[in-house]
């Protein structure tokens, strides 16, 4: 049984009775999102475009990869596409899924598609009047130091920045 | 000013109108957590210690480090602790903090605070009656190619996971 709190523009709130495997009935509180998409810019010198966004609910500015909700019916690698140009103002000739995660499964069922996007060429850059943000671009390795050293700390751009590093170290080992 | 929808047992929604950096005025849907820790289990011999447990938000079972939500005024490490025997049943002999993470800046405020647990000993597992899980352990090598295929798809999850990998193979290179 649903109950209905709140029905906003990005967010749903509802109250859901569920009878669990273990035969426990619980009401849970869960937020219902319709998912994103981000990606992960890529220059062929190595070096990733961030983007350091202000965000209200966290209370100030934070470092990001560009990402955007999904639109009703969108296909993610669309949506990524168009966050990519309308947030940093560069189009990727390629994209490649990385990985889709579970933002947090304890009360809400967001999912969002996390692509790295190679052969960056110049496009338009076009903000929402609630988009706050400036582009910055730094080397890849500096950006793994810089969560080690806590200055990243969202969880799609940590997550999305780890997955390309480990998997250019896999296809590039040490010798 | 901050108009309060629901206040529940663990997140509570607001809609709240702030004026942004930029001057535009915009009201915001905003999800206050209390936050929360998470432990990274890792055994002596490279094995990680995951749960496998059924969240209701995303529809069905799926892979997590131990993790908790923060009690008010609760230090992240003392959680951290408490989740880790309860969920699994093991202590660890030290904790090391890896990262603090935003999970959803977009729409929540939550952090989860990310440890690295080591020195495992064996503890008494104690599981609510709203938590549905199995422990599973596997190599730490196997739950990155884990992340990579798309069976771990919980981004605390993967953050830990990759955090402690990336640290591990820094500290020991490939010769």
């Amino acid at each position: 049984m649903t109950k209905n709190i709140y029905k906003g523009k990005v967010v749903t709130l509802n109250l859901e009775t569920v009878t669990l495997p273990n035969e426990a009935t619980v009401q849970l509180e869960v937020v219902r999102h319709p998912g994103a998409a981000a990606i992960v810019p890529m220059k062929e010198n190595g070096t990733v475009v961030l983007i350091r966004q202000y965000r209200h609910a966290v209370g100030g500015y934070i470092y990001e990869i560009p990402a955007g909700t999904l639109r009703p019916g969108e296909d993610p690698r669309a949506c990524a596409t168009r966050e990519l140009e309308e947030e940093i103002g560069y189009r990727a000739t390629a994209l490649e899924l990385l990985v889709s995660i579970y933002t947090a499964p304890g009360f809400a069922d967001e999912v969002i598609h996390i692509f790295k996007g190679t052969g960056l060429t110049p496009g338009r850059q076009h903000l929402d009047r609630d988009e706050v943000l400036e582009v910055v671009e730094v080397p890849l390795e500096k950006a793994i130091a810089q969560i080690q050293d806590g200055t990243i700390r969202d969880s799609k751009t940590i997550v999305g920045l780890q997955a390309v590093y480990l998997s250019e170290r896999t296809r590039a080992p040490n010798k």
